[in-house]
């Protein structure tokens, strides 16, 4: 059976490097599918420009200029492409791997030029009724900001129509604002991800009240492995925006923070929304037994009732069956009218004692 | 089937504003049913007023007043509204969004000019049966308090008498013990809730020991899931308070300390309630589980017993049915006889055996 | 049904004050059953005097003499008596209305004058074989000791003998002392219980292992309960103990800390036992389930068994028991003979591949 | 039925001594079946003598001398013995309580001249298969440790030999050095009960992989129970052991510090064994259940396959064996023997059809 | 049954040495199949020199050269051996004893002249498809490592390949690189034992899809077990590396900080995958026992359709199998037709009320 696309692994890869020394560059993920990507945004309060990017060599005269820049790469399958910028930008060999090496949980390193930041960006495959997710990693430093994404596809159109529009202070405010404005569209997402999880979960939990099925038991069984995936995911989340919270590195200013106190709180919000979906997912398994017990009542309720009527009669009926030369019963003449007598009210005392009994 | 609009969504939606710039004003609850309605209680130990205001600009010059205003507004959907109140009374934007996007987590912060305090008020919804909640936020400045709330109705009609009658320390206290009163009667009022949810976990529990039925499981579901959501509203409460008590803030006196530690300790024994009832409704659980299988196994004796004693003596009747033309037995005088003695004694015998059995 | 008086609330009615001013007095008990009864022993090393007093104002005296007393109050109905003693000897309004709102949290607070602590006495009710539970409230100022309890009868008269007596250090010891040895015999009390609820767990398991019956799962059920609110109870005491133990309250004194080491080392262990229990308990519910699924298995064999032995006999039986005018089996002479060794061999055979296969 | 002496008492009689002022020396233990012997071990590089003292007062004299001296109590039945070493030793009342109390918590306490320690010393009663414990409680001075146990025999033998031989570095070393090793051979001895539980695990396993029956259930929830216990006695241990080696006495030495450690470890690996042991039982329980069901469904299968074809056949000769007049087939030639053919072909395909099903 | 040679035993003999003094070295493992094997790499940037030593003595020399060394002994039978190279390099005896008596939790212990640390290696063993382990003891010198490993055969063939061909750093770096890589590489290796057990979990999950049988219970209950060992050698890892990292010993310089911050990384993600494969293995269980569950309703529902259909059936052909003599229905012309029409009908009817039921 062909796995299905969307399924996402339990563990990437990382076999295909083992042992090599670290630092070494080796892209872990899908090379054939991707296409690098290279567009940038440079813009202040005044100005602003927005391009894509032929070779890698045209965004490095960014790092220098006073005005904010917005490098973003979808496509990593380009390892020299990255070196190169890697070389230019100052990043440290582990860094340039982690990006590479599509699988890190999210995290937060604090550097003297830059801040790297490690996140995970979530899609709802409504094909496959799975989360997918891929890895996104930024480069924070004191006028730009490098993402790294494994596809062309992203959450940030609405940021990039900020900038190109002026609207918000976006345009005014500095590059840590922009990573703020990244990492904000990143989590708010999930949110929509939540909202997706828990309408299945309220029809999953009308369809256990109405009829459950084996159906019911594997989508609640695949709810669970999706939540696990995405605890994940989330759990780490809460460490990397404290983390920026607390950094001390001079890049990221003051009046920034109460900004990331904001996204803080959707973070705690989030994970407390995937507890108890898990309570809520873990409470549907217990009724699902149940309901399997009850309904194995049921049945064997039917076959007792039928069984309990039915054996008795048919060993009286088996009795006036029997072939002994002597059985007066046989010739009386209301003998036959005497059985049925019989026969019905012993039917109709056993109905009676089930349903005072309460079984049907 | 429609969803009864007592039942709480499990996520709020989000992605109404998904992608915004951080700050945008958009109210992300019901708009149609709401209604705003501003009023405002001014007052210290010698004066009192309230007044129900038409246009929120009465209640700008009550900023700067000496004596302790509290005003009340029902109803988030008038945007602009808010926002001439955000900027009047200097609120950040991202305080502002907070409010009108109800669905916050419980939270406490400190700004250089007020306190922002987001809370939950609980209701018990009799015909539903469920617990319902409603986001009220608390802006508490020096002289001040601002409430904001979803819908017309509260717990602080005490709160208004007390400030009326001037009964109690209320008159004499400033803006901050204003805010702990406000606190303090919603905290109150969940032990309500739990009072109602106790009664119904002790009525289900006889229910359980009496006659459960498969109602009995969905009820025990339900209320699984109900102390699910009202964790979710309890827990970050402790740190609201704690937050509070610890804040250095000099809007908050010292004299309130010792009246929040009061609210502290309710919050405790409340979250120690919950989570009794939690241990509880899972306790339920295993017992219905239990006398599933109970039920199904009298059901099960009760086949087995009939089945076991009629059995063997509809093999005897057909026996005898046999159609052999060399069957002595049939033959015999007492043949007949013998037979219904060997049938009555074999059944003696089967009864006799479940009884030792203890089987009924 | 009548609730058994004994069977603890799950909650406290917090309602009937619910609005009303911090601080107002109102007692939330059962006011009926109650009589208010206040004693007082007031004694140092050389002399003692025990006296039950009429009048609240009695007391009054003994807040300043430097002999040590002990006021006990047993019954909290009177309000105005503790409204009196409360301004007699400067008790905050909020430390009354905790005195009298039993259903506390065992808490422990530091004020400059005195230290209020909240504990919980346990009892065992043989008849309902309930753990019942009642609020102590202890004031203990530098010369005093003020305890207040639900209703007369506690775990005390040893030290009320020690103190006439003279036994021990308790009469050479100050007001600390004889606090820690109220809260001593409080925890002490709690052992005797642990043995009760031990042993009860003790003759499950062995009703268990012989004979489990529905009245065994009820009694799992109910020690569950019990343990729930044991726990609720128990937990919070070691904060309070700890909380005296770090109290940097002159009252306090450097020599009763070995003291209250002690009491903290009892908790540890009750909490430790209690712990212990609920993991056997919950255990005893697996094995209690185990053994209806057991017992549920042994009457399917024996139906089983029964009906695949005469089941197809029955059908042998059936088949010569038809009518066709041409079946040579019906003339043979030895036709029936043969038919009763089939079936035999049959039956034999059957009974010998159950046996094989264990099942009897 | 008589309760086997090996098993141990969920808890301790506390209630003996309920109410008696603390400090009150009680031995609750079991007093006839044992006989106190006073054994000493005094040496130092160069010297060593052992004793039985028949008189504690012999004993006296070791506390001033400067080589180390270990005096070793077996048996705690005679409390005035008790009194006069802690008179001499100067012993606080509530200490010396503890050592008679056997069954207190692993705890260690400083003193200024002594450290306090007690201890579980366990046992594995092969004869009831149970886990024993004995309390071992040490003091600890500059140059004795005094131990006390409850009953003859310990598994100290190994370190009397190194003292007595001078192997190792024992007789090098002060009193800090003969605890550590005392304490080290009590958490010694825990590996070896841990590998009895494993091997008993291992056995279990395979037994309910092979055949598992109501015994291995009785079995499981044995060794769930004993794990229970031996938490209780072993997860304090973590902290005795790090409480030594924090210990700002004078009497823990720095080079003593490095062994604790090694304990330290080893008490770590105990407690994460007894984790894993747990999760194990667990798992085994479930793995238990499950093949009960497993059972049933093939006991089922064998009733449904049986029943479900004979019973239909029965009916056809049921239908055969009817007397009506006018039943042409019962004239027909091939009559009986087309019945014959119609029955085994509608065997044969109920059988196709449950080997289609898999089941058989 | 012979256990399989793969299987981890649950608890090492650790009884073997119980009672020694602390610092004997006794090896605890499996002597006979062991070969003692030293190597060495001797090393800087410009020299490399590697042997396979016959004598430890050759490595004494190592001690004081400046370049980097690292010593590799594979096999610990040869005590005398262990000791020797302990006094050379001053290693404490309890060091000794740790490295011989294989069965450590990982750990990592500073010491003023060297670091030591203790790890496990673990190893997938196809054939009996569980996951061994191996200890691995490093001593970290200023300008050595020594390794020891219980047998030939590890997963640091690719660091000695860096270091023979100069590739990467190692060659430019210190003893503390070296370790650094040694223990990156026995952490990487984990990732590949945790694809192969995500790849069993993934089969494991399809197989309980499609076709559950008893064997897929055996596998699940398999890698639970894996799981409880694998977390056991897991878990301190963190530990290890956050000690090594925070080590202030000056063997660890800043620049390999940063590499020791990419391992803790990984450890971490290592933690979360195997929490994740332990939520994932409880929740197959729980659909394992639905299955069955769903297997038994469906077996019971096959019974009860054809006994229900069946029975009255039978019961109607005994009523006419009845001898009496005055049955009327016997002797007309249509009876035997007209109860075959009845039949049908009633079997018809039955099928079309559990059609309606959804039974089939």
């Amino acid at each position: 059976m062909k796995k299905p696309a969307g399924k996402p692994k339990l563990v990437r890869k990382h076999s295909k490097k083992a042992g090599l020394p670290p630092g070494t560059l080796v892209y872990v993920g899908d090379k054939e599918a991707e296409q690098v990507r290279i567009t940038y945004l440079d813009y202040d309060e005044q100005n602003f420009r927005e391009e894509q990017a032929k070779q890698i060599e045209e965004c490095f005269a960014l790092k220098t200029t006073p005005t904010v820049s917005w490098i973003n790469i979808d496509g990593l399958s380009d390892v020299s492409l990255i070196e190169k910028l890697g070389k230019q930008y100052d990043l440290h060999s582990l860094i340039l791997e982690d990006i590479l090496h599509t699988g890190q949980r999210p995290k937060c390193e604090d550097s003297d030029k830059y801040i790297f930041v490690v996140l995970r960006m979530l899609f709802y495959d409504e094909e496959s009724q799975a989360v997918e997710s891929e890895q996104v990693s930024l480069i924070i430093g004191d006028s730009y900001v490098i993402s790294f994404q494994e596809r062309i596809g992203d959450v940030f159109d609405q940021i990039r129509d900020r900038i190109r529009n002026g609207k918000g202070r976006i345009r005014k405010e500095g590059a840590d604002y922009l990573a703020y404005a990244l990492i904000d569209a990143i989590v708010d997402s999930y949110f929509a991800i939540l909202e997706k999880i828990g309408e299945k979960i309220e029809s999953t939990e009308e369809e256990l009240v109405g009829n459950p099925s084996e159906k019911t038991l594997h989508r609640i069984h695949a709810m669970k492995r999706q939540m696990i995936l995405l605890r994940k995911s989330v759990w780490p989340l809460r460490e990397v925006v404290s983390g920026l919270q607390r950094s001390e590195s001079p890049i990221m200013r003051q009046t920034t923070e109460v900004y990331l106190r904001d996204v803080y709180d959707h973070t705690i919000q989030i994970i407390d929304t995937i507890e108890s979906f898990r309570d809520m997912v873990s409470g549907m398994l217990d009724i699902y037994l149940s309901s399997i017990s009850n309904k194995m009542n049921a049945v064997m309720k039917v076959l007792t009732i039928i069984a309990t009527i039915f054996i008795p009669l048919t060993f009286v009926a088996g009795i006036y069956g029997m072939n002994f030369e002597h059985m007066p019963e046989l010739k009386w003449k209301w003998g036959y009218a005497a059985v049925w007598v019989i026969m019905l009210s012993t039917a109709i005392a056993m109905v009676a004692y089930f349903r005072k009994k309460k079984w049907f």
